[in-house]
This record gives structure tokens, sequence and C-alpha cells, in this order.
């Protein structure tokens, strides 16, 4: 009840919310997945969003398989790549939703990486104030990372990721299947979150990935699909106890911090996964001069890096000085020193009394960069 | 916490979100405003967004009072009208924001009418995925009506309010003075909300507005905040039943099933309040028509409008037919029958087993259109 006063009226809007959801495993999997969704609808019709690699190679089997269970749906395609994650794109799906005369009933189904999730992510965030909407990862990355936790956002022409909108998926359904038609920058790409998860929380997935790094790299079955199950145990674990990055969730950032700047100053010219690992390397030398991460820590993680052949030395036209620029520049910086998520050990992060974030002298960050030379 | 099963892991996600707020009325409050952010703020700097009409007016002032208590703000300004309200517009300010470096700890003030509303409301819900806005608004509408309830949105060129989010604001400051310097149609239009608010919810507010129609068109300062405070109580027990616009909350939408379509018809020549009005005699017949809502009711309701100058018959060149056409073709609507929330008698609303609207036969529409000719 609304309570009154004098000058004032307070709402009383406390409530509980559930945005509990399944993560569903499976291999070629399209046909179950039809079968759930005519089963256990999460919309009456259904928007395939997806981008135009992926359309190619799936969204029309998708749809195939939807429509001989009766359940109705429609391709959604844009161009593919990093470029197309603007307004302007999510403007224009929006804009084909309405035309097609998608409903408050209706859902969006995600189809592709992580580019594909984070805008069709937005599109269902936004459009009518908001349609439930369904993940189908298909790269070991946003298997392993976007398409969990409800992240969503593009970029404008003022920054990149300025705009989006915390809204977590109704479902997410990933099929170890579609990795194989990954070009395998993809694939490496998606091992190095694989081997930042070992480091923030599990010693032992840690351990797994060491022992089948090249059969990681062969896109081994049942290798994938431990991969797989244990990436999204964890991110689940984690955004299940802090889903709007309030603590524990800066976790997942371990890396990037020099990472985000060194991706920047190479004008996104490498690699997202190559530049993390570059960030982990330094984060990780930070972390050992302030007397955690031992040296045999700090090796079993380089070595790992080598083995999934990442470049774990930031290419000489990249320099300390621009790099510390930038990350002291940063939104999350303060007083010229940027915030680092730091491991303890290999499966254990700092907790910093629950900020799990700190802000570190540049003398420290100078001298982790001259090291990963 | 996760669990984890042979083909699939359960997120839990089930939490308590507390989205209570105050509105605190007054007038000529700006000092207090100030004051008040200053001992209980929502953020730890403000960007204030207006409009270029109350940026004059107002939007300097205030920020002078916020200064002189050591309140850091800016004033963004985008030029004033409807057709403002779109994602360019918003993305533009979106640029502003990160260029002047607001971060996630600050805080939006919309200041002004419902168009400075819906749109600051949608940056704030989605600049660096949500920080907090406060609303001050400045119109009698968007103090009865848009400024409590946390619906934001844009138009986009695919259609009106096509995106937006919900996001309640963390307070509202709501100023009797500001509506002095209100154009005489803003006052009207925001005066149909009065009237609709005491069909749908309270008679003895209605008689309230039967009985001090005059005073209110000359901004008699006592009946206005009355009027004001009885609004937003109305107004907030039906958002804090209903966030979401699931059941109770379409009550709000009485008259502007046909109100939109004349407005719309009408390419936006007509006042929103005018067509609003319309509509509401439109429904008031429908109800009529199926054995609620007596012709005193109708009288009455007809007669409050005319006090306030309102039209209540529509204008010729808006055909039945066209009425009709838009509004089976909502997305609202069903199998060619639109859907109206419709009035048992002055101060209740039919609920339809907790629905609150039904999908109308056509022949009862035509019926009550020609009846408002």
């Amino acid at each position: 009840m609304v309570e009154q006063y004098e000058d004032r009226i307070h709402l009383n809007l406390k409530r509980e919310v559930d945005d509990s959801y399944d993560i569903i495993f499976g291999s070629g999997m399209f046909s179950k997945i039809a079968k759930d969704l005519k089963n256990n609808p999460i919309g009456s019709r259904y928007a395939i969003i997806t981008d135009s690699n992926v359309a190619e190679l799936y969204s029309y089997e998708l749809e195939k398989k939807l429509f001989s269970e009766g359940v109705e749906s429609k391709v959604f395609v844009f161009e593919a790549g990093e470029q197309s994650k603007n307004t302007d794109v999510a403007m224009s799906l929006i804009g084909n939703l309405s035309k097609h005369k998608y409903g408050r009933g209706s859902a969006v189904l995600a189809l592709g990486g992580g580019v594909v999730g984070d805008l069709a992510g937005f599109v269902a965030a936004t459009y009518l104030r908001g349609i439930p909407y369904i993940q189908i990862p298909t790269t070991i990355l946003s298997q392993a990372d976007s398409s969990i936790g409800g992240k969503t956002g593009v970029d404008t022409e003022y920054g990149k990721n300025l705009v989006g909108s915390f809204k977590q998926p109704s479902r997410v359904y990933v099929d170890i299947n579609t990795l194989r038609t990954l070009p395998e920058m993809e694939v490496k790409n998606g091992l190095v979150e694989t081997v930042k998860h070992g480091v923030i929380q599990d010693k032992d997935f840690f351990a797994y990935v060491e022992e089948n790094a090249q059969k990681a790299l062969e896109l081994d079955h049942n290798v994938l699909m431990h991969i797989a199950k244990t990436n999204c145990r964890i991110k689940g674990t984690v955004v299940e106890k802090d889903p709007h990055e309030k603590g524990l969730r800066r976790i997942l950032n371990y890396g990037h911090t020099a990472g985000h700047a060194i991706e920047k100053l190479s004008d996104y010219g490498l690699a997202h996964g190559a530049c993390v690992s570059m960030g982990m390397m330094v984060a990780g030398r930070i972390a050992n001069a302030l007397g955690f991460f031992s040296e045999d820590d700090l090796t079993r993680q380089e070595t790992l890096f080598s083995r999934l052949n990442f470049p774990v030395k930031i290419p000489e036209n990249i320099t300390d000085e621009n790099i510390i620029a930038v990350t002291s520049n940063d939104k999350k910086a303060k007083g010229g020193k940027a915030r680092y998520c730091l491991p303890k050990r290999i499966g254990e992060m700092n907790d910093y009394s629950g900020v799990y974030a700190d802000f570190i002298d540049n003398q420290f960050v100078t001298e982790a960069l001259r090291r990963t030379r």
C-alpha cells in the first residue's frame, strides 16, 4: 500500500523476482530444441535473430525443425561482424519485428556468437519494453561466457558497449555440434575464457585443460562437452551470487583491464582472446609482485597459453605508456589508478572484502608490463 | 546454488528486488530539492536532462541551487517537442554523458514534461546498462501520470514507443510552482488524466474535480496541490499492484484505445488530452451498451469534459471505418477485435477476472462511435 504523508507519498515496490533458467546441453540438438519449445514454450512465436554467417549454416535448419513441430518462427538476418553491433542495426531489427507484428507474447531466439547474443539480447530487452529471449550460442566463447548472465548491449558512434541492459535469457541451449564449423581463431578465443575460469574459480578444471589442451584444439567431442558444461557451471555460479556486477562478478574481468587496453590500442586488429591472454599475464604478474600468485602459478598459466598457441608477450608497437594512459583513464579507474582483479593462486581470486578488485599503483603495472615483453 | 544434471544446469536467480521510492511535493521547491539531494543522494553527480523550453525556465536555476549545496550537476538540453523523443536524440545524449565522463555512480535528473521523462528515463535505463534517475515533472500530465510508474521509451523511424524499458525512478519531486508557466493547452491535457483517474478509481476525487474544475483551469494553488497528490496516490496504488502491466495497470488505458486511434488518424495534429477525452466517451458508451456505466455516469463524464473545455465529439474527417481499422489492427487486438478497458461506474472498472480489459465486437464500437458525433 502507498503510504501518504503531508508532503510525501511512498510507493512500496518490494517484490520477489524469479529470473531462473536452464542451460541445456546437447550435440546436434536442433530437433530436441524444437520439441522442447513445443512442449515448454517461452513465446507464442519466435524471431530467430542471427548473422549472415550463421544464417547459412544453421538458421534455416532450425526454422525447418521448428516448423515441423508446429512452432512458428521467422529468421531475421544482419551482416556478420563486430561492426553490426550498433544501435542502427538494433533499431532496424526492431522495425522488422514490428513490421511482422511480433507482439508482447513473442520471443527472440539469439542464434550465433557473442555479437548475435549481445545485439539480439538488447533487441529483446527494449522491444515493446522487453520480451523474453533464448540464447543458442554457437561459439566456444559465447557458450562459455556471453550467452549466460544477461549482459546485453550495443556500441554507439560515441563508444563501445555504451548502451545496454541487464536482462537474463529465459533459456540457453548449448549445442556442441555447432563448434565444428568454427574458424580456428574463434575456437582459440573461446579457450582463453576457459583458462580464465580455471584460474578464477576451479584448479581442477585448470588441470583438466592443461591435460586436454591438444584435444580441445582438435575439437574432441567429449572434451568440448566437459569444457562447455564446466564453463557454464562456473559462470552461472558467479552470476547467481552477483547478477548485476556489484562485487563477485568482477572476477570475470580477470585479464580484461590490460587486455581491453591492448585491444583498443591495436584498433581492434588483435583478437579479443589474444588480448585477454596477454592481460592475464600482466594481471598475474601484478599479483605476483604484490605477494600472491606464485612463480609456479605464473609459469603454469604461461605454459598453458603457449600450448594453446596464445601470445604471452605484448607486441612492441603497443607501449607501456599508452596502455597505462588507457587503463588509468577508464571509467572504472580512480585517481589515475586502474582497477585490477588479481588471483591469489590458480583457482582463487583476491576478494578485497567483497569488492574483488583493487586500484593498483602504476609502478606495479609498469613492472608487470615490462615482464610481459 | 546452480543445480547440475546430466544434460542441464539450472541457474537459481530468484531474489528480492526493492524498487520503492518517494514522491515529494512542494511549491517553489528547488532549494529543498538541492538540500535533499545533498542529504539523501541518489548519485555522486547528476546529469540534468531537459528540453529547450524548460531549460530556459528552470534548469539553470536548479543547477545553481545544486551548486550552492555543493552537489555537482550539468545541464544537457535537447530541442523541445515530441519529434525529439527518438533513438537518435537518446544516443546523442548518451554520447554526451560519456564525453563528460558520467560513470556508474552518477544519476540522471529528468526535468520537464512527458517527453523529457520518457527520453531521459530511457537514457538512464540503458546508459552503461542502467544508472538511477529522478523525475522532476513540470506539467500536470507528467505529474499525474508519466513521471510515476517507470515506463520509459522512445520512438523509432519504424513506430512510436517501439523501444523502451521498465525502470522505476529512484525519486520523484513534484513542484506545483512549475505549472504556472504552462501553456493553457498543456494544463488541459493534464486534467484529462485527472478525470480518468476519478472514473477508474475514486468517485470522491471525480466529484472534487467536478466542483473545482474552474479553479483548476485558473491554476489555483490548493486545488492543483490536491489534484497532484491524489493523481500520484491513484497512479502509485495501481503501479504498486501491477508494476509491469500484466493486469490491473491496464485500467490506466481507459479511453486510450479509441483515443490513440483518433490521435494517429489526425496525424498527431489533435492534442493527446482531447483524443483521450473523446476516447473515454467512446469507451463509456460501449460500457453503457453492455449494461455498465449508467446514462447518468455518461452525462457526468461528458459534462465535466465540457466544463474543462474538452471536445466530446469526434471530428467528422476521422471516420468510424478508419478508427475501427486502426484499433482492430493494434498489437493488443485479437481476431479483428480491439481491446477496451471499460468502467462499471464512476470510481470502478470492470475487472474481467483480473485481466481488466476485454475484446469488443465491432458492432458495439460502431454504435458508440456513432453516439460520439
